[in-house]
């Protein structure tokens, strides 16, 4: 198993990382310390992986909630309806609810815990790698709104965080790769020796080979928390980990969140900001076919061809980033070497969408 | 104008009291820095006071939300258009939320902040005295639930509280006398020489003379302010503010919030901790009956003669401060030295009760 610390202060918490650590009776036992549980699930996750959960953690007081399973369903409707269920069996302020899914589950777990008496405790028992490596750990919590994604949220920490690799072995092939995106992500944006690492471990990875996950989940998490750390609530360093999204979430918007994952989206994303930092002069060209090499071999699209560069540009206009008019982004001065910044030849964005969008 | 800060950290924000401030154009405009602004009020409040706040803050974008009066409003459902309000008008992290009334248009306005993007500023503009006394001080915010009051919400601190004690004008001497219950409330927490000052000028606060108004609200905020920097999020001193709530809220909750204000549940729970207090040995008798003397000069009752005490017991049980079986009060060693105990005679406990309900 490994282990890791995130620091922050008061609201610090353990990632604990490893293969069948859902069965493990005491480890559970001892990272959700209350009675009242709320265990939130989805019809994917919970036939699969609940029993198990229940079963490490005898003689609690466990409600189940089972989610639709799907973004569309992160609404704030079902929060209500979340936050029903916890007054309904009169849980108190030392209740603790307990998500067990991917990262739509968590989000809405831990707004529900945030907005309950004004905020319980709550675990993220992660089994997507999109949630083990990026949303299960930093606080994050919300829903989605119709006029945005994750428009109303909470920065609420979790007390834990346990991501069991096994559950990968569940996961479709495309999720995997999507999550895979986000690890690449890590790596570009402060650690050469990973990239470099997961360019040689790139293939078993996916074929979850479980010592090379843990590893790969690990270190992930080790630079989105050390991040989260520097900067828990967004006013500077923590927008590194947007590495990739602001073209990301315009592939996804134009595309209204139906044929790209948000893993894919950000993978393509990646490209994008490489080819961006070669043409606006911050990195060799040489990086960017290391970037787009490597997000192939991860089975991932480094090209968005269903999208108008004029529509990508639209959506990138009213992300809720952007600042005073002056987009700004991620960019890089070579792999690992991540700054943000507003000041680039508009130019060299001209020549990015038109190499990467229709 | 009176001025205090409230230490807590990089969330410190300064608590302004003085006659006509909403009408000082420069003053809001230093603390109201956004050019985004949703102005939260409701239908009492807003036809007197909402055009002197467009008329201080020009060349600003304001939208006004006007909530319906009263508590019944105090919904999800409420906080949810709100956000629909900020999102439709494509409102970004630099927008604020200022709260222009009591309590509930101050705790919604709160909350509604606190979920926006996961959180954006928020000013209080309270209209009422106990809204500038007690709920615009210290970051709770929230709404209520149909199983609870409360029981849904957020810590969220404003960035500033702009009392203007002019507004208090308005309101009904009903609502002014609840309001002075949590004045009382704070000098029998730990200031005996405020309780004197409050003694000599009862009278003059309820007539509104705006030099005593301006101290007592700035010596209560003070107080509260002091607790609420030492234990930000409830996790011990902050109870003491509780002093007289246990009983209240069971007089509110067993009347169904219908007959008794908050405040004047508050008073006469005031009453009750004080008997309570001397009959478990703790305080003196004579104590007791300066404490009724100046709820009874304050228009307040000491009694609950319309709630049968087994009802009054039942609703302190479900009370959400009960921990693990045993209930525990704040009690006072004499007045301005409150304590918290779960360690009591249960019968000093029977005999408040017997003495005080019906």
């Amino acid at each position: 198993m490994q282990q890791l610390q995130v620091q922050l202060g008061d609201r610090s918490y353990p990632i604990l990382i490893g293969a069948g650590l859902l069965g493990e009776a005491s480890l559970l036992s001892q990272h959700i310390r209350a009675h009242d549980l709320l265990l939130v699930t989805n019809t994917t996750v919970g036939p699969l992986y609940a029993a198990r959960v229940h079963a490490s953690l005898p003689r609690r007081r466990i409600v189940d909630v089972v989610l639709p399973d799907g973004e569309q369903h992160k609404t704030l409707a079902n929060i209500s309806s979340m936050l029903d269920v916890l007054v309904a069996n009169r849980y108190s302020r030392d209740a603790c609810v307990v998500a067990l899914g991917g990262g739509v589950v968590g989000d809405m777990s831990g707004f529900a815990a945030a907005c309950y008496q004004r905020g319980i405790d709550f675990v993220q028992l992660p089994t997507t790698l999109l949630a083990q490596v990026d949303s299960s750990v930093g606080g994050k919590t919300g829903v989605n709104h119709p006029g945005g994604k994750n428009l109303i949220g909470a920065f609420h920490q979790p007390r834990a965080v346990v991501a069991d690799t096994e559950t990968l072995a569940s996961l479709p092939l495309r999720e995997m790769r999507a999550g895979v995106a986000e690890i690449i992500k890590c790596a570009m944006i402060c650690d050469e020796p990973f990239f470099t690492w997961l360019e040689e471990s790139i293939e078993p990875l996916l074929e979850l080979r479980q010592d090379v996950v843990a590893h790969a989940v690990r270190r992930s998490c080790e630079i989105k928390a050390d991040i989260v750390r520097r900067d828990e609530r967004e006013q500077g360093d923590r927008a590194l980990l947007n590495l990739g999204h602001t073209f990301g979430h315009a592939i996804e918007a134009a595309t209204h969140y139906k044929s790209w994952l948000h893993g894919e989206a950000v993978g393509a994303g990646l490209a994008m900001a490489a080819t961006f930092s070669a043409r606006a002069g911050f990195m060799p060209t040489a990086d960017v076919e290391r970037v787009a090499a490597l997000l192939r071999r991860a089975g991932l699209t480094t090209s968005a061809a269903d999208v108008r560069s004029v529509d990508a540009l639209d959506a990138m206009r009213i992300d809720k980033k952007v600042k005073e008019g002056r987009m700004r982004f991620v960019l890089l001065r070579g792999i690992g070497q991540s700054f943000l910044t507003s000041d680039y030849p508009e130019d060299a964005l001209q020549r990015t969408l038109a190499e990467h969008f229709a």
